[in-house]
């Protein structure tokens, strides 16, 4: 799955040290394909349990485990903070005083917006020299925690990297090439265009997923053995963390709910056509769908 | 994935003969399977093109294959129809005349009222003195033919039965066997009890899955590049044959609508919960959903 370490975009550009705060999934995954990619000569990690801390610090991707995020990020060039959305904003204040000058702070959260315009603030000067630029994996399932991560996980995904205005362009390109050597696509557009994007490919389908499960939790108890692969698929990233998905849904509630909206308008014509037993009309938005679905890229 | 040939149920119920009419992803499959675990002596199959018999004719799992669907059930004991669902019922009156005396017809279609009314009739004597009860297994994917199908397909799957309240208990009970043969877990209910329980749990995800996409198809066309997981695998079954599907719909319309006003009125409760900033209430959906999710048993 994995092509050969340090791609041409990068290889001139390897971080003494990146820190990366609250890994997961994602975090980890960072962690593991910056070594494996050798992006970073040494990749401090922040876990906010102790346990955590203990279990991260024997792991051949990380060379040293911090007590506090203020200590983690205090000599690292890049710090990827990979905590919930909400927490994103606090953790930057948090650790504004204690940047590195010129060092560049990401993050991986599905909501842009709002973290993009607080998280730059909170590193004007004079409580900082540091920089934000916000990131967006489009990687990750419904399985969480760094137990599961995996060096491929960014190949051939897309990462959004999202600028505001004011960004320096020099910040925006190093996060977007630390990106693109770790295999993924990178996309870079500003926070709101991102934002009604992944409200309609990302968080659009998750509440699509969580309700289907939900009309379905009203149902006989006994149906839910009979479910095949077109169900299972079609639900499965309802098993994803409610709390974490409530919290996305409510940064991001104005363009989910516009993109909910379209999708109800859809389901309408199908529901219309059905009733009306337009059999050519059902089969039109089938074959809309088809034709969609089938012209996705690849993924490796 | 396979365990053991000829599981205790079947052991002693060799058929001498089964004819597979039109095999696809299912039907070849089926073959395969009866192949592994010794269901029967010998295969006969048909398939409508030509060119097909040629390759079927070369595979392990096919003895003999035959230029009509009349001559194939001849001397069969059990025929497993699986042509798309509005072909089943003109397929059994066209053998009827040539099914041998005792021999049962069952079938693979998603749909199971109209089918198995009909089918049932169309075996009644003195047309033949054969019998029809349907079966439905909940195997298979957006992919498609023989030359995708695999012996293990049905291992741990459901596959319904759908006896009417005249069929014989006896007839209904050898194709139960066989499908348990195969590794499914069975499950028997009257045709009309089926159609509902799969409107929800697979009509109603071809639809999502397929309003989707076609709500997806009218923005950017760029935006599909940016497709992570949680959409891959929520709009997967979007990818199927949307000729089939209309056929299902339209043979299961009723039951259709109803799920899908179920699931209108769920989403309708979380756009309001959006709406009103109502978090507790959207945690609450998520929360219900994933319960529901994480019960599906699991498949091998």
């Amino acid at each position: 799955m994995l092509d050969n370490p340090a791609p041409g975009l990068f290889a001139s550009n390897v971080f003494d040290q990146i820190a990366i705060l609250a890994p997961g999934l994602l975090g980890a995954s960072v962690a593991r394909a910056v070594r494996h990619y050798g992006v970073a000569k040494q990749i401090t990690l922040w876990a906010r349990r102790p346990e955590t801390r203990l279990q991260l610090k024997d792991q051949p991707w990380c060379d040293r485990v911090s007590d506090s995020p203020a200590d983690a990020v205090r000599e690292a060039q890049l710090v990827i903070i990979c905590t919930p959305v909400d927490q994103i904003v606090p953790i930057i204040s948090q650790i504004a005083p204690h940047l590195a000058a010129g060092a560049i702070v990401t993050d991986v959260g599905s909501v842009k917006g709002e973290i993009c315009r607080l998280g730059e603030q909170a590193l004007m000067p004079p409580a900082s020299l540091a920089s934000f630029v916000g990131s967006h994996p489009m990687a990750g399932s419904a399985q969480t925690g760094w137990e599961h991560s995996r060096a491929d996980l960014f190949a051939g995904r897309a990462v959004f990297v999202t600028p505001l205005a004011e960004t320096k362009p020099k910040v925006t390109e190093q996060v977007a090439a630390f990106w693109a050597a770790l295999g993924s696509d990178v996309a870079t557009m500003n926070p709101d265009t991102h934002d009604e994007i992944v409200a309609h490919i990302s968080h659009l389908p998750q509440v699509i997923a969580s309700t289907l499960c939900a009309t379905l939790s009203k149902k006989d108890a006994q149906w839910r053995n009979y479910s095949g692969g077109g169900l299972r698929d079609t639900s499965r990233i309802a098993g994803s963390d409610p709390k974490l998905w409530k919290t996305i849904l409510e940064q991001n509630r104005d363009e989910v709910l516009r993109a909910l909206r379209d999708y109800q308008e859809e389901l309408h014509g199908m529901e219309r056509a059905l009733a009306n037993r337009d059999w050519f009309e059902v089969q039109t938005i089938l074959e809309r769908g088809k034709a969609y679905r089938d012209s996705f890229r690849p993924i490796p």
